[in-house]
């Protein structure tokens, strides 16, 4: 397998390369600002690393790797208009930098722009890789619907929120290694086992965002941290703090209290129900599930290394 | 080739058994509600109309036709946010019955559903079909950032405008038409002398839209007469009139008018210049370029007929 470098390397030159008309500017701008904003580019690296774990060329599979970084992008550049959110990765959002309209349409741009890309995935397999990555669109939707629907329930499950982020977040990492792998040329079952890897990793990692918006350490995660209590968000710690003691926790969110003591007595409750340590131990067992799915996989060392790494980094990671 | 009717009836079936699944209701009811709401269905009965005129089986055409419909009022829904437009055919645009958030969601789903349908075209001649569509939407973007473009600014050009509304509305006409004939199993040359109609035929259509908007008459056009004045949308014939007489014109736009007065001065002026002929020989011009694309395609009389009556039609539709 390529060197983890090399991968990251790859993936950096190719989103880098991606050329952009000049006119008209205002189309352009946004997405070329958006791409070159950053990001761990993990989606892209899941696929070549896959492909290339495989034994497939990985000159084949960076146009379709690069289009699903162009997709990402796209539902984050949308949904900051749909969250009325003003930062991205440390600089503004589209939709602060210009406006409304320039994010919707810049958005839409990129939505065709990463099916462009996919198309140009090797002839032989090109189709099934466009209808998974339109079936994946599509569930990304209804998990951004379902969050969006989240906001205004206060009976929301863990069940439901597991599916949740397993439609706006997981699927798309598990569709990238799936990518690789049948751009590599690999069997169902190997495809269908990285796309498990991908899935419970983007669970692992998900679970860790709302984690560390609670738990974080702010010198190092770079947010304010309890941005979510602030905001009622329905993270994995709420829902269960709802579940478990919902008639303190609403008496909490009904007080007039200002910002910092509101997450400090939230945060309370979280302690009391020992949620730090619970999500801890679920991130660790998704990260596990997610390198046990590569158990009947025949891969090298320095492949396995790779994809259980990530995994291992989910759990731990602090920004 | 097949009737009109039967045509017509085709297309009809096809937008109305697009299955949408039932949850999130709020992702997929604006998508239901937005194509249920009618519309000529133009761009599926062209792609439909091509495809038997030139001989080919219906049945490998429908879906295409159809995801080229679904995005077309992707496109609409998308529009109506930018524009702040409340009605679109007699109901509630998707973003005043729902909200802003539920339109992009949707439009975006609706993206992703038609490039689906667009996928589903006869396998050895998907790529192709799929690659157009997606060239197309990119045109279809630039098109409607260049109108967004155009209302900030006073020196528009004719020639500007003409670049603009090709490729905001004409280039799906010509796309349309073009998927019909390549599914068909046309060669290169009859498959571009249908783009060309369909482009010829979008831009009478346009025209002939803007016209309606200051000439129609207002029983039979079902919108308000003068709207486009009033909103000081740069059309066609605000483009010839700021053009030639620049300085009446900004004297009276700024003038504080009742929106009557306003509509009855400036189409005194379009008088003056004689704009109101002037456009419908242009429609008229571009209707004759749409049938002349054809000649040198061997067509039987009933579909020359069929394609004829739509660009006749384009030069003095009422509504």
């Amino acid at each position: 397998m390529l060197t983890p470098e090399k991968i990251s390397d790859l993936v950096s030159d190719a989103v880098a390369s991606i050329p952009y008309p000049a006119e008209p500017a205002r189309l352009y701008q946004p997405i070329a600002y958006t791409l070159e904003s950053g990001g761990k580019r993990l989606r892209p690296m899941l696929a070549v690393a896959t492909c290339s774990a495989l034994g497939g060329e990985v000159s084949k599979v960076i146009d379709a790797a690069t289009g699903i970084e162009v997709y990402h992008n796209f539902t984050l550049l949308h949904d900051d208009v749909m969250d009325r959110a003003d930062l991205r990765r440390g600089q503004l959002t589209v939709h602060k930098r210009w406006d409304d309209n320039t994010a919707i349409l810049s958005g839409d741009a990129m939505l065709t722009l990463a099916t462009m890309m996919i198309a140009k995935a090797p002839a032989e397999v090109m189709p099934e890789v466009l209808d998974l990555f339109n079936k994946t669109a599509m569930e990304i939707y209804e998990g951004q619907q379902m969050d969006m629907d989240f906001e205004n329930r206060n009976d929301v499950t863990v069940k439901e929120y597991m599916e949740m982020i397993r439609l706006k977040t997981s699927v798309l990492l598990g569709c990238a290694c799936r990518t690789g792998a049948i751009i590599a040329g690999a069997s169902q079952q190997t495809a269908q086992a990285f796309y498990d890897y991908g899935v419970n990793l983007g669970l692992a990692f998900q679970l860790r965002d709302d984690w560390l918006d609670t738990y974080g350490d702010p010198l190092v995660f770079g947010k304010q941290i309890g941005g979510d209590i602030i905001n009622g968000k329905k993270t994995w710690l709420l829902i269960n703090a709802m579940t478990e003691l919902r008639q303190e926790l609403c008496d909490i969110l009904a007080e007039d209290l200002d910002d910092e003591e509101r997450v400090s007595q939230v945060r309370a409750v979280y302690d009391r129900l020992k949620l730090d340590e619970r999500c801890h131990s679920l991130i660790a067992d998704y990260a596990r599930r997610a390198v046990s799915a590569l158990d009947a996989v025949k891969l090298d060392d320095d492949a396995r290394q790779y994809f259980t790494s990530l995994a291992v980094k989910s759990i731990d990671r602090t920004h």
